[in-house]
């Protein structure tokens, strides 16, 4: 890890060529299951990835926040979905601000939220198109039942300024097919019932190279796949040598044998667990775990280590969760391999509202 | 929680006299321990309450990483107590500019961090002051023993441009009669040594109300204690009325009877647990359990509310740590009560490095 020796500490890596190959890979796989992808820009947050992942194939973005859209259409982005359930007038006067310029659809599960989106919307030539959101499986968002589905779409149809546009869902990890039978199951009461269903839409990186099985859904929405991290590599979705998303730490304390302290902790890895045991993956010293963290300090236990890392080493580490890691950063660091390309700001860092 | 309704949420309220009345308590509880206050900034990373500490009485203010002790310094903030091992030519010759406009002072706790600011500090006119940090049961950083102490004291002794500053622990949370028999030993060494030990630094707000009982130490380096948090009520350190930061939500889903979901998630809320069950309290709703946290998502279980939350309520939450979450938000909102005062920039935030 001498070649970014020189770099201060600690800061996120993101590696160019294997960012390159990962949007390949997923937009390869959907191009093979004939499914459309519309990538998750929460993960990285940067309008120039979001463009590439439209040139490599992508229909169009996805994004969870308000903030984010704005972000991304102001960077000339102009096909969004925002999974989420807009509600109150601020917030609808934002969505309509967008609408006004970009192609901006969003989800609702209730009929409050489908009323409020009725009372700003109300332009027939210009409808807001509205995706029943579903819980598969989740336990999250979404209606409990396709009559439920059915019935919110139906609110949804006699709204002259809303446009029901299909079914949404975010699936459970590992319950891909649950969810497609779910889908599946609604889209059978919507055919009774000869309404139409434009898209249906899912995601979920931990099951992504199962898209082919993703039954009746049309689109798939991954946002980790970009970067992954440690907890897809426990899922099963990739390898760590696939992980583009690192971050680089040095080594500040070893106070007894078996313990060093890295200068990233919580305000760096973030507390995400995500199921795993420790906070993240030591690439240089696979041995090693992380067992704790305070938000400065992460403490390793490298009683396991054959090589102990010294005060001053660089590690780099693969984390948990990399979502979470690049909202922390005002920046991130471009990297192709032991080169430093480029120190790109994080643009809808922080846009959680 | 009507009078923020007009508010964007989710966003995080200050209440300005909850912070007045938590600075008071425990400047005037070290006032009559005899202690002097030193607060810790990393909760709030703003210079405008740095500096009401230091008018109420603080000596100065601690800083846990670099870039906050430039935005403090940059802020009129002229006695900084960094207590960090600072490792690295590019960090030194920070440190360096900072020692060359305030006074700053750092920790060690290795011969080669010594050797790291030996190389760097090398004006005998102008010393750095150096603490020796102990482990006195934290389990992080440290020295392991009152003679290892005394030998890394002796060795910043010997460095022209370095002075031995004292002793500095961070104790382990309701083990502060354990850190003052470890400090009192290991000044039993010092003074048979005939080696001053100028300043003796302790902290943590969990056991704040016994800094009397602090032992020999003479500062105390409280951080959460300006705004408390559901920890900290855990710990019987404050009480929900005291806590200044909350964080404000809008209940976004109501999917189920005993389920409801807001707009306020792991970058919002942290997924810090801290040996709690759930992820915040609802001042709004008791009897609510934050369940679970998706980026974007909180999932409330309301099933225990008599009166449950509406689609589009606004609620109010007490998170389990205060700091990581203000360090989440560019912007914080200053209010008194239920009236909005102003919104100011986070100016230290997400300054890791």
């Amino acid at each position: 890890m001498t070649a970014f020796k020189q770099l201060d500490t600690p800061l996120v890596l993101i590696d160019l060529d294997k960012v390159e190959s990962n949007l390949k890979a997923a937009q390869d796989a959907a191009d093979r299951a004939g499914i459309a992808l519309r990538p998750h820009i929460k993960t990285h947050k940067l309008p120039r990835f979001a463009h590439r992942q439209v040139a490599l194939g992508a229909v169009g973005i996805t994004v969870q926040k308000l903030g984010e859209a704005e972000v991304m259409a102001d960077a000339g982005l102009d096909d969004l979905l925002l999974t989420f359930n807009i509600v109150g007038e601020k917030k609808r006067a934002r969505l309509k601000a967008l609408h006004d310029r970009v192609t901006i659809r969003v989800v609702a599960d209730s009929a409050e939220t489908v009323a409020g989106l009725a009372e700003t919307f109300a332009d027939p030539h210009r409808p807001l198109g509205v995706f029943v959101e579903c819980d598969t499986g989740m336990g999250r968002c979404g209606v409990q039942s396709g009559n439920e589905a059915l019935a919110l779409a139906r609110l949804i149809g006699t709204a002259p300024g809303l446009a029901f546009a299909g079914l949404m869902t975010y699936p459970a990890a590992k319950k891909y097919r649950e969810a497609a039978k779910w889908l599946s199951d609604a889209k059978a009461l919507f055919d009774q019932a000869s309404i139409p269903v434009p898209v249906i839409t899912t995601g979920g990186t931990p099951d992504i190279w199962h898209m082919s099985e993703a039954g009746i859904a049309t689109e798939y929405r991954p946002g980790t796949y970009i970067y992954m991290d440690r907890s897809q590599v426990a899922a099963g979705a990739a390898t760590f040598e696939q992980c583009a998303l690192t971050v680089l730490a040095t080594v500040v304390s070893r106070p007894t044998e078996g313990r060093a302290i890295i200068d990233a902790g919580s305000k760096t890895l973030t507390s995400d667990l995500l199921g795993l045991e420790g906070y993240g993956h030591v690439l240089d010293y696979p041995e090693a775990k992380i067992v704790g963290l305070s938000e400065e300090h992460g403490t390793l236990d490298v009683s396991g280590c054959r090589d102990k890392p010294k005060v001053g080493d660089v590690v780099r580490i693969v984390p948990n969760h990399c979502c979470p890691v690049s909202n922390l950063f005002d920046t991130v660091t471009l990297v192709r391999g032991d080169e430093v390309v480029e120190v790109v700001e994080v643009a809808a860092r922080g846009r959680v509202d």
